[in-house]
C-alpha cells in the first residue's frame, strides 16, 4: 500500500498526541512532519512516544510541507491560529482536517457573535465541510477542508438527529446537560484545571454562552430543514476523558418504545461507530475508542431522555478526524480505529 | 452545660462516621451509645476515630438505650431496618432523627409505589416531620420523629423553593439533572462502586425511577400549595463527596435578574446555611461543610438555570441531622456546624 | 494467514477484558471460546465490547475446547482455580498461558510457605516456563505451559536484572517500594477497593508477606546464579492502572553513570518493550501499552535508585501474555502490541 | 477570653486557606488582617469562605500590622519572599510562625548548598526554632520566630525519632520513600500539576536532590546527638492531600515487637497528635486532621519498616502551625485542632 504523507500542525497538545497514537496504527499513513513552536523531540513532549516515534517538531512553513509531499494536514492548532495557517495549505493543494473550531460555523456573523471577534478567513467558511461522518459522510469524501466537529456537539447531535430528522420532537425545547473530563480543556495549565482545584469537585461553566451551542444548532437545523434551538450546559468532571450528555426533549406525539428503537436503528444502520445501547452507557464503555453510545428512554409525561457517551479525545476529536481522513483518502472507514 | 445523651444506630456506615465527627465537636452532646451488628470498636470501623472516641458498638436494644438515659437517637440504619427499630424508641419517649428514607413520604401509597413494598410503620408516617429546616423549621423544633431529608432532594428543593413559593414557574416543567460523588451509594461494596469501575467514568442511573423523585415533589407541592412534578436524573461522578444539581425551569412571566436575586435573598434571609452565589458554585466550595450554595441565571428564551451544590454527607445527611437536633434541643442552629 | 484458535478461561475479570482488547487487534488469532461461570454475553460483562465481539461465555469443558480445535488457552482464572483446569488441557495437547500465580514458583515447598496451602498440581511445576520474555525468551518459544509473570515482579525483575547479572550490587540489600493502581486487586468488590475507601488515599499492604516476593527472588536468583533476597512493599494508589517501583540497591563497587547506562543498554538491546529513560518515568507514559520503562540514578553514598513503570493490566498481565503467545506461535514479538 | 489578633501573609494559597479554616474555629484568635498581592476579597480567592469570613486582602506593610495590634503573624509566603518580610516584624515585637522553608535550616552553608542561593536573612537563622512540637516543644513556647516544619520531614522525623533517640538503628542506612498528594505542590498552575497530566499517574521526583533532605537530617542529628544521613525520595500521587512515608531502617541489634512498641509509646506518651497504630495506616485515616499516624513492623533479616501518614495541609503545614501558636500563646495544645 502506498502511504499518504501527512503532517500535524501543533504537536504539543492532547489532540495531537491522540492523533499520533492512532496514526501509528494506520497502515496507509506516513507521518511526514510535525510542527510546533516547541522545537523539541515529539517524544519529549509526549513521553509515551519514546521508542515509537523518533521525530523533532519543526516550525510551520507551507512551502516546506509541500516540498515534503504532504497530502493531508491535521491542524491541532488552537482556535484562531488554525485559520491563519490553513489558507496557504489549501492554495498548495493540500487537503486539511482542522481540529480547531475555526471553520465549523458557516455564518461569519454567528461566528463573531459567539467568538467575539471577526473571522479571519471568511473566504473558506462556505467551502468547509462539517466533519461529522454520520451526517455529512458523502460531502466529507470530496472535501478539501474538513472542519472536525467539537467534542460536545457530537454527543448532542448524534443523540438527537434521528428524532429531529423524524420531526417528532419540539425543536425549541431541547436541554443538553453535558459532563466532560478535564482533557477537554486542553494542555495549557490554568487554575481551573489545576489538580487540587478540579479534583473531587464538579461544576457547571459557560452557562448560556458556550461556543458549542451554535455548532449544535447549525447541524441540527440542517437535519431538521428548519431552525433548531437548544439549551446547552457543560460541566467539568474530575476524570481525564469522556463526555456524557443527558438530553431532555419533548415529543410532539406519543412514541412507543419499539418505535423509538427502530427510529434510531434505521438512522444508524450503516454507521460502524454509533452503538445503540439497551442500558444507560458509562463513559468508560467508550474510553480510548471511537464509539459513540446512545441510550433513549421515555419517562413520565412522555418526555424523552437520551444519554450519549464518548471519549472526548478519540471520538470527540482525533478519532473522528481519522474517520474523516479515511473517507477523504479512500480507506475503509474503520481503519486504525478498532 | 448539661449534655444531651445521644445514641447512633448503625454505626458502620458513612453517615454515622460523619455524624460522629460533627458530634465530637458539639459542646452539648454526650455520645452515650453506638449500635451495630459489627460488635467492634468504633475506631476499628472508622480508623480516623483512633484516639478520639474509644467505644465499642453494641447490639440494638431499646430498653438498654432507655436505661442509659438516651434522649435522642440518630438512626443511620438502612432503609427498612430503620422503621422496625424506631417505634419502640418513640414509645419510650426518645426523640428520633431518622437518616434513612423510611419516614420521608407521608403517603404510604406513594411509598409502596416507589419502594415496591408496603410501609412497615404507617402509623408514624403522619407524625414524622420532614427535616429540612429551611422549610419546616418551626415544626422540627417540636417533633418527636424527624425524617432527615435525602441528599439529592435538598439540592433540588432549596434550589426551587423560592420560585415555587412565588408561583412564577411552570410547576410541571422542571428538570433536575444531578451529579453525585460515590459515597452517596453507601459503604457496602458493589461492582458499581468498585474503584476501577466508577473511577474515570460518569453515568446516569435510576432514570425515571429514582426514589428521591416523590420526596422532591412532596415538599415542593407543600411549598406550592398544589401539585408539582419533576423529572429527576441522578449521575454517578468519580469523587468521594458532593452533589451538584443543574435545574432547568420555565418562568410563567419574564423575570429580571434583580428580581430573581431579591426573590432568593428574601426567601433565605434568616437561613445560616444557604449561600446565594454570584458565580456558579463548585461542589468543592461546600466540601465538609453544611452550606448549600445556590446560583441562578436566566438564559435564552427566558428559561432559568439554577445550580446548587452541597456536600452529600454533611449538608446532605449528617450535618442537616445535627442542624435538626440543634433545633429540637434548643441549641443555636449552627452549633458544631461551622 | 491461518489464524490460531484461542480460548480464554475466566472471561469476567480485568485481565480477560484487556486480553480481548489486544487479541481483537491480532491478525493471527481467532477467539474461539470464552469460558465463565457467568453465562452472559461477553459484551454484557464488558460493555466496551458491544459491536466488537458478539459471543456468549460458556462453561469450562476441556473436551469441548478440543472439539473446537483450540490450540492455545489463556487462563484468566483466579489462583487455585487455574491449576485445576490446566492439566486436562495439557493432556489434550493444548498449549497454555496461565495468567494466575499457580505455576510461577518452581518449588512446591516455597509455594506452600507463601500461599499457605499445598500446590494442587506439583507435577507440572517443573515444566512450566516463567513467562518473562526478556529473561526466558528462548524457553518460552518451546513451552507447553507458560506461567505468565506477576505485575509487580516484572517491574522489580527487569529493573534489577542488568545489575544482578553483572554482579555489581549486594544481593541481599535490595528494597523494592511499589505503587499500584486499584485494578491490580481484581474485579471482585471488596471494602478495600470500594471507591470512597481507596480514593483520595494511599496505603501500604502485605508488608513483609506479599506473595510476589518469592517470585521476584526466584527469577533474580536465576539471573544471579545464586540466592537473591529482597524486601518488597506494595502500596495501593487511587488510580485505575499503573505500577511504579522505586528500587534501592547498594553497589559492591563505584559505578560511573556512563557504565550504568551501557550496562542497561547492552542487557536490553534486543528487547522491543523495555525503554531506558533519561528522566524518571510516570506510569502514565506506559498507560495502555506493553512498554516497561526504566530509569537509574546514583545518589549519595553511591547507592542506586532504580525507577520502573508499567501498565499493570497490559505489560503486567495481558500484554506480556500476548508477547509470550507471539513467541510460542511464531508471530513477530510485537504483533498486536504496538 | 481576650483574643490574640493575628495576621496571615500570603492569603491566596492552600496553606493560608487551611489556616483560615482552623483559625475560624479557634476561640482565642481574631483574624485581624490578611495580606496578598491579589487585593481581592478572601472569599473570592477561597470560595468556601463565603458567609464565613468577609475580609479583603491588603498589601503587606509592617507598620500597618503593628498599628492593628497584630501579635502573631503566620507567613504563608513562598520561600524567599518570607525571609524578606519577617525581619521588620520581629523588630516590631511581633512573633512569627513561618510556614515557608526559609528559617528551617540553621546552617546558611547547608541552605545555600540545597537552595542554590545565599540565605537572605542569616542573622535570624540561629534564633529560629524548628516548629516540631514533639521534638522542640519547650523551646517553641518561648520562641519569637518559629520555622514551621516541612510536610515530608514531619512524617520522616516522627517515624524515626524514637529509634534514633534509642540509638538502636544504623544512622546512615535510612531510606524514606514518600508519597504525597498534589496540593503539596502549591496553588500555582504548572504542567506537572495539570489534572490530565498527574491524574491516573504516579511518578518520583527530586530524586537525590529534594530540599527536605537536609531538614530531616538536621532534626534527626539533633535527636541522635550525632550525624544522621538519609536517602529521601518523594512521589506525586493523584489525590488532593495526604502523605504516606514508608521508611526502611536496619537495627543495630535484634528488636522484639514488644520492645519496639514500648519504645514508641514511651516516646510519644504525652503527645496528643501522634497515634501509634496496630495496622498500617491509610492517609485517609488522617484526612483533614492534625494527627500523624505511625506503624512499625519488623520484616525478614531484622530490618524494620515504618509507615507514617498525615494530611499534608493540616498536620503537614497549617495544623501544626496552630499547634505551635497554641504553645506560644498559652492555649491548650489541641485548641481548634480536634
Amino acid at each position: 500500500m502506498t502511504k499518504v504523507p501527512v503532517a500535524i500542525l501543533g504537536g504539543s497538545g492532547y489532540t495531537a498526541a491522540e492523533l499520533l497514537k492512532i496514526l501509528l496504527r494506520h497502515p496507509g499513513v506516513e507521518i511526514a512532519m510535525i510542527t510546533s513552536r516547541q522545537k523539541e523531540s515529539i517524544a519529549d513532549l509526549h513521553p509515551f512516544l519514546h521508542c515509537r516515534l523518533n521525530m523533532d517538531c519543526e516550525p510551520f512553513d507551507p512551502d516546506h510541507l509541500q516540498r515534503r509531499g504532504v497530502a493531508a494536514v491535521f491542524s491541532c492548532l488552537p482556535h484562531g491560529a488554525s485559520s491563519s495557517c490553513i489558507p496557504p495549505l489549501l492554495q498548495r493543494g493540500i487537503r486539511v482536517i482542522d481540529l480547531s473550531a475555526d471553520y465549523r460555523l458557516r455564518d461569519p456573523v454567528i461566528y463573531e457573535q459567539w467568538y467575539h471577534e471577526p473571522h479571519q478567513d471568511p473566504h473558506h467558511l462556505a467551502e468547509a465541510v462539517y466533519g461529522l461522518p454520520e451526517i455529512y459522510g458523502e460531502r466529507i469524501a470530496q472535501a478539501r477542508l474538513v472542519a472536525n466537529p467539537g467534542c460536545y456537539p457530537q454527543t448532542a447531535i448524534l443523540g438527537l438527529a434521528p428524532l429531529i430528522a423524524a420531526g417528532c420532537i419540539h425543536r425549541t425545547d431541547i436541554i443538553i446537560d453535558s459532563k466532560s473530563g478535564v482533557s477537554g480543556g486542553g494542555r495549557t495549565p490554568k487554575l481551573t484545571f489545576h489538580f487540587p482545584e478540579c479534583n473531587e469537585s464538579v461544576s457547571a461553566y459557560g452557562i448560556g454562552v458556550h461556543r458549542h451551542t451554535p455548532e449544535i444548532e447549525q447541524v441540527l437545523s440542517d437535519v431538521a430543514g428548519q431552525k433548531v434551538e437548544v439549551i446547552f450546559t457543560p460541566h467539568l468532571i474530575p476524570m481525564d476523558r469522556g463526555i456524557l450528555s443527558t438530553i431532555y426533549v419533548t415529543p410532539t406525539r406519543p412514541l412507543e418504545p419499539l418505535e423509538l428503537q427502530e427510529l434510531y436503528q434505521r438512522y444508524y444502520q450503516r454507521q460502524p461507530f454509533v452503538r445503540l445501547r439497551s442500558r444507560p452507557p458509562a463513559t468508560k464503555d467508550t474510553l480510548h475508542s471511537n464509539f459513540l453510545d446512545i441510550y433513549v428512554q421515555a419517562v413520565r409525561g412522555g418526555r424523552l431522555i437520551i444519554v450519549t457517551a464518548e471519549d472526548n479525545l478519540v471520538r470527540g476529536a482525533s478519532g473522528v478526524a481519522v474517520q474523516n481522513f479515511n473517507r477523504m483518502f479512500g480507506f475503509e472507514e474503520t481503519t486504525a480505529l478498532l
